[in-house]
């Protein structure tokens, strides 16, 4: 590793600045859950589970480099699954962080929301929504006009990641269906770099909920069924 | 009052159906509140005060009858202040009602959700949101493809209704802002009649947030400056 400084130190990976301008993302074990119990929706950090942080990184470079052969800007540089690292580009966050879930089923939130209007499980056509990070708000739904009124991003800014969150979200679920597997919804993070919105953060199992025959894949679980037995290597 | 079949009993309003096809709105003095104290924004009946159906009814008639002159479609058709009736168009409301809420100034849930963007009393230029009327999961917010998606309106349904929206608070403003009060923000019903989308329900004090010099004016209060002395009739 090149020298490097700490920016952030987050709840699963940490921050460092690089001497090129890059960041380098450091993958943690830690995951977040409650009750020693990983739930990715949560937001403090649960329990440590050996090996998470090298395969929440191998997922995210399986899925990062297949986007790059799509076309989809992304901040991925390269990867060192030794060091648990991944460069990136110094991508700026929309506010304080906006979160973009697409959805293909009706489950989680949306469910708890609209279940007077939809039935668990049933199909959404690549339904995008965006939320504030704000724990202490509860990540608050906002609508496009609300993103454009609070400053956070502009309407082509809107659409755009809406319209890429669907490209990457078909090439996501084409994947997990090769291996017999449905995404029902994922959670993207989008940032601008040099005024191009790009995909940022990770793509790995405890950003999506994947079902397999209609029953749900816990995280660990996926990474076994995605990689085969060399999940944990 | 001819002849009449009771269809609905509401909160704070009861509706027939009237021999001519049209619908006979009953304005009631029960208020919503919690422990005795009026709210307009909650979900049950708090108390009764005398008069309050008719002011109601009253302001409602004044505001149609200006937005009728302006163009803007809605179910009014005639009103019986005596009686504290209204008669109006039977029109259907989308899925199990939407409220669209327009806001000039960030108050109320808005604030509570993106408080961490924005101060209190900040200006908007006419945002323009939709929630779904649903008492038990706390009347959720919804985007624009969620009312698609979910089969509640069309896009172009949308689009007329936050258009129309828009219009409507600008003339509401500008009424209040002759009598020296500031409309903050105001939650409008909408719903169809023979495939064309028109403002329904009540346009009166509970429905709005309005202020004078920076200072919340309360619902009754509103009704004595708005109408002046000859409010208690």
């Amino acid at each position: 590793m090149e020298e490097t400084t700490l920016l952030y130190e987050g709840k699963t990976k940490n921050v460092y600045a690089l001497e090129n301008g890059h960041y380098l993302l450091k993958f943690k074990d830690d995951v977040t859950g409650e009750n020693g119990v990983f739930d990715p929706g949560a937001n403090q950090i649960g329990l440590s589970i050996e090996g998470v942080g090298r395969m929440n990184l191998r997922m995210s470079v399986f899925f990062f480099e297949k986007l790059k052969a799509a076309g989809i800007k992304t901040h991925y540089v390269a990867s060192n699954l030794e060091e648990t690292t991944m460069e990136v580009l110094p991508a700026k966050v929309f506010g304080k962080g906006v979160e973009v879930i697409c959805r293909r089923r009706a489950v989680g939130s949306f469910l708890r929301r609209y279940g007077d209007y939809i039935a668990e499980g049933a199909p959404l056509p690549l339904y995008v929504e965006m939320t504030l990070k704000d724990d202490g708000r509860g990540d608050p739904l906002v609508i496009r006009d609300g993103l454009i009124d609070l400053g956070i991003m502009s309407g082509e800014q809107y659409d755009d990641i809406k319209a890429e969150t669907r490209k990457i979200t078909e090439i996501i679920a084409g994947s997990l269906l090769e291996k017999g597997m449905e995404l029902y919804d994922i959670k993207l993070e989008f940032g601008y770099h040099q005024d191009e919105t790009m995909l940022i953060d990770e793509i790995s199992s405890g950003n999506m909920r994947v079902y397999r025959d209609g029953t749900y894949i816990e995280p660990m679980e996926l990474y076994a069924l995605f990689f085969g037995q060399a999940a944990g290597r």
